[in-house]
């Protein structure tokens, strides 16, 4: 049994379009969390960044520049990457280290910058996520995976594109509650189906936007955490999946299989079930993700994700309120930090620090971030403590 | 005290000019690992990944789409950036989550494709690798700063063109026995001298090539090492560590913080001194590095390190070779394998896979790999089992 795993501090800049460098960027966060911790930069003994496209602000090997900023250039770091879901699969590592005894306090930043290309050179780079020999390559891009899978979805299950919308109308509603998110706006279903068509069925308000940001937190041991004398969240269950890189390779498109492998690891670990868990931050880079996920988390049964998400069972009042912070959709994905800004989430929502939106009497928070359309998931759960 | 943790196989293509895609090059240095450890893929528990510029071939996430060609989707892996060190610092990663038990048997993988950019853009996005607000931005490349600090170490220690010219000689002649490398070709002290200026002292012959290719290597526990009844190789130490990450932010540029650090560790983890080791694979992109290397490793008395390669004692037949693959100088230098490329060296010498190049009698051995000008290293040290 690994050693225990806490998140003592956590911050994050705006989502959207920034006009900082990375590196400052990543810097913001990193210094709201340590400052969220209440530690030094030196009590930090390795750095964790996970970061997709640094190449295009024109800087890689950005573990060494952030902890030299950060005044501790002796303290060693890495960079990860795993597409969209690189901030969990960061935290993943970083977790392991702590829980492995190798570390007593680590700072686990995710960062993107990628707006300032503009939108086709974004969704090109973002197409190299997929499997490129099989899907990039020949003009499959995100949006029009996730669009196959929607169709097909809807096709078995009976779901309309009504039902997609009302996760973005949901998710836009949480995040006009969260000041840091890319798109506060509140929108309708009949925005969503009127908006302009990206990959049919998906349109416009379907989709996730591109955002730059970036989110950081503070993992510590239990020794660590105890001299604190802070309120404290622990991570309780880690799990991480794969599903065939192109989503040819699968047998049914309408699950995911990485998510539902990570989910059962997380659970086991934890000792828990979905039933437990009082609140999840989850992959909605598109509104059809979300349906999928909440399945495949083992919150509803298969098929059922539309109609509990039409039920009002997702929402903030619901049994399970999904993406509180607002999720990728409205909160924004800078696909490095991603995963990252779920954990903030929860730290803020278990820590009194989720000012108008938080989610009452939760104590068991989960956190589930993929990469491409799913070859990659890590699931996390929470647990407050105090 | 961690788990002991063994290599059980490597696999390395050609470094060179490569005409496959990354991801061909990538798996031939898969299961040729695979196969050297007489494992069945479906025995892998996950998988590491090292690359820095997967963006130049248009594939990032390369860990799903490595993991599905080997017909393994369901096994979960991520890729890991340190620059030039990646490979070194993914090692570390493997090694640690296998020494801390989660998991028994996992492939590591160093991969680079590079040379289809040409040598601007090569050189252009290498200089993101260093502290692009300090260095890349204001025109500093590798060679630059390379020279900068051969200059200085030249200055305080009397050394001369000639000292890192034969760098040069010695890791071309150990090329020449290495099937694999990249530039296999005799050269002398004149030939190096009369090439063309890099960046003044640095010549053509002083800098290694831009490669591509990539190296693997299977690491497992004790117990799955025990089953295979094959030779094996156990990694004894390992230390990582970091650098101010601009040459500018440092006391002295003539010695490496992060070698020094990252040596420490390994050798106090391995409890063993550098007068035990008996061969060496060092971080060579530059002729003055090795000089720098041997030295910050311990090797030899700050200072000394010029004065040892003249008198041979880092030859084949020296008192500690350095460099019998080549090096990065002859061998070659696809960025995100070089780590991993270093392992397969040891891996083959220890295993009777080093025909025509054996160091004799060699038992314990070390390899040194930075990123950028050795903002973060990583070092491990191997024992022959057996």
């Amino acid at each position: 049994m690994p050693n225990k795993v806490f998140v003592l501090g956590a911050g994050s800049t705006r989502y959207g379009r920034l006009n900082e460098g990375i590196i400052e960027i990543a810097m913001n966060a990193s210094t709201d969390a340590i400052e969220s911790a209440g530690i030094r930069p030196k009590d930090i003994e390795a750095g964790y960044i996970s970061n997709v496209f640094g190449v295009s602000d024109r800087q890689v090997h950005m573990a060494p520049v952030i902890m030299s900023n950060l005044g501790i250039p002796e303290v060693p770091g890495l960079s990860i990457e795993s597409a969209c879901g690189s901030g969990s699969i960061m935290f993943r590592e970083a977790f392991a280290n702590v829980a492995a005894g190798f570390y007593d306090c680590v700072l686990a930043t995710g960062v993107e910058k990628i707006t300032h290309t503009g939108t086709i050179q974004s969704t090109t780079l973002f197409s190299y996520c997929s499997d490129f020999f099989y899907e990039g390559g020949n003009g499959a891009s995100f949006p029009g995976l996730f669009a196959s899978i929607a169709r097909a979805y809807m096709a078995r299950y009976k779901a309309n594109e009504e039902d997609l919308a009302r996760v973005a109308v949901k998710n836009h509603e949480n995040g006009m509650l969260n000041p840091k998110s890319h798109v506060r706006k509140k929108i309708t279903v009949d925005d969503v189906l009127q908006s302009p068509v990206v990959a049919s069925p998906l349109k416009l308000y379907d989709c996730c936007p591109f955002s730059d940001g970036a989110s950081a937190v503070i993992l510590c041991s239990a020794d660590f955490a105890k001299k604190s004398g802070r309120p404290l969240v622990e991570v309780v269950g880690s799990g991480r999946g794969a599903s065939p890189a192109a989503v040819q390779g699968r047998e049914d498109i309408t699950t995911i299989p990485s998510s539902v492998a990570a989910a059962n690891q997380a659970y086991k670990m934890a000792g828990v079930t979905p039933k437990d868990i009082d609140f999840a931050e989850v992959h909605d880079c598109f509104t059809i993700a979300e349906i999928i996920d909440i399945e495949d988390l083992g919150f509803f049964k298969k098929g059922e994700g539309a109609y509990a998400v039409r039920e009002g069972a997702t929402s903030r009042s619901g049994e399970i309120p999904i993406n509180p912070s607002g999720g990728l959709k409205s909160k924004g994905h800078p696909i490095g930090a991603t995963g990252i800004g779920q954990v903030v989430e929860v730290f803020e929502q278990f820590t009194g620090k989720a000012d108008g939106r938080v989610i009452k009497d939760a104590e068991l928070a989960l956190t589930h971030n993929f990469g491409a359309t799913g070859a990659s998931s890590a699931v996390h759960i929470f647990k407050k403590v105090n």
